[in-house]
């Protein structure tokens, strides 16, 4: 785990003003039924990359690497809901995540490797995006050490994710304008995530 | 890990032939091609139940007891593929499972609660049958101690999530049958594996 939570470094367009912690800290319970949903969408989510394209070669280590990121994220999800649980919170039926669902609709679709760059870039933005919050909620909640230490190992796996997401990317489509697509994406992560409505979710926005 | 393999413990009614070890170990990479994707397989179905029944209540332990199988397929999926990957071999792109198929045809669809119990029984018997064949595999490798080990771990494993697909069933359809269609699906479950064509996978039949 990190020492030290240095948000700044992260390369993204739109700062959360730290408000926006102590905001969705106030309904713990929805925001880790939320985040327990977000958890089990990120492994399924790898292990859908996994499905989609076993072996595409390079990169060298993407089976390693899908099922590695796999792993982290269904020990998030079960780390989260039992915490949900022995707080007396249940996991709803219906979860919806419109942040992540317009960062989706950025994806070339059939577009083979190029599809392939872009579903990484869209994981890694929503890796970045989450380590950013987790960073905010570790720094909101200081009078509860539970949650604390859970936010704050996050923060760490997930900056961790998404430079292996990034550099997954940068390996599969090499040559291809990573680079430039990335900072577009970055672009219009900013524009996405600030347009999101305010409530006790990882991807809200602030009123 | 069971210090002993008692095989015959196993409510199967259909005994696989200690020969179908012999033959599937003459292709092992293929053998763990097939493995892997099954673990994968596991490990999203895992999530799926999850995703598509979030809290049913009872079992109360539903959302741990789920959250645990994911992550220990998703453990599996990574040693696997490691495995596969030292020695050589590559995840294929596309991979079948008749048997599994042919057991999930075996749900009762939109039937609610019933429809929870038949995936638990049917994911307990794709758990109870792999658990036989590893056993079968640890047996009949012992001139290869790294695949023994593999094959020997999951046996125990894999019984244990047979148990708790098991129970989690017998608690979600209490005092609804749920034994006499165990025993049916049994029954169901040996006529498929038998009619299985023989190949180096987890699943085949014997020629």
């Amino acid at each position: 785990m990190d020492a030290v939570i240095d948000i700044e470094t992260l390369p993204l367009r739109y700062q959360t003003p730290p408000d926006w912690a102590v905001s969705v800290l106030s309904e713990p319970l929805k925001l880790l039924n939320d985040h327990a949903h977000l958890e089990k969408k990120a492994a399924s989510n790898a292990l859908e990359l996994l499905n989609r394209w076993p072996d595409p070669r390079p990169p060298e280590n993407w089976v390693q690497a899908m099922t590695a990121v796999a792993r982290d994220e269904v020990e998030h999800l079960a780390v989260v809901t039992r915490l949900l649980a022995r707080r007396g919170g249940k996991l709803t039926r219906f979860h919806k995540n419109a942040y992540a669902a317009a960062l989706r609709n950025l994806v070339s679709l059939g577009a083979g490797r190029r599809e392939l760059v872009d579903r990484l870039l869209v994981s890694a933005l929503i890796e970045l995006r989450s380590c950013e919050r987790f960073a905010l909620l570790a720094m909101g909640c200081r009078d509860d050490d539970e949650l604390a230490l859970l936010y704050r190992g996050l923060w760490s796996s997930e900056r961790g994710h998404y430079r292996v997401f990034l550099e997954l990317a940068r390996e599969v489509g090499v040559a291809a304008g990573v680079e430039e697509r990335w900072s577009d994406l970055l672009d219009a992560e900013a524009a996405i995530i600030r347009d999101q409505p305010s409530g006790p979710r990882m991807h809200s926005g602030v009123e």
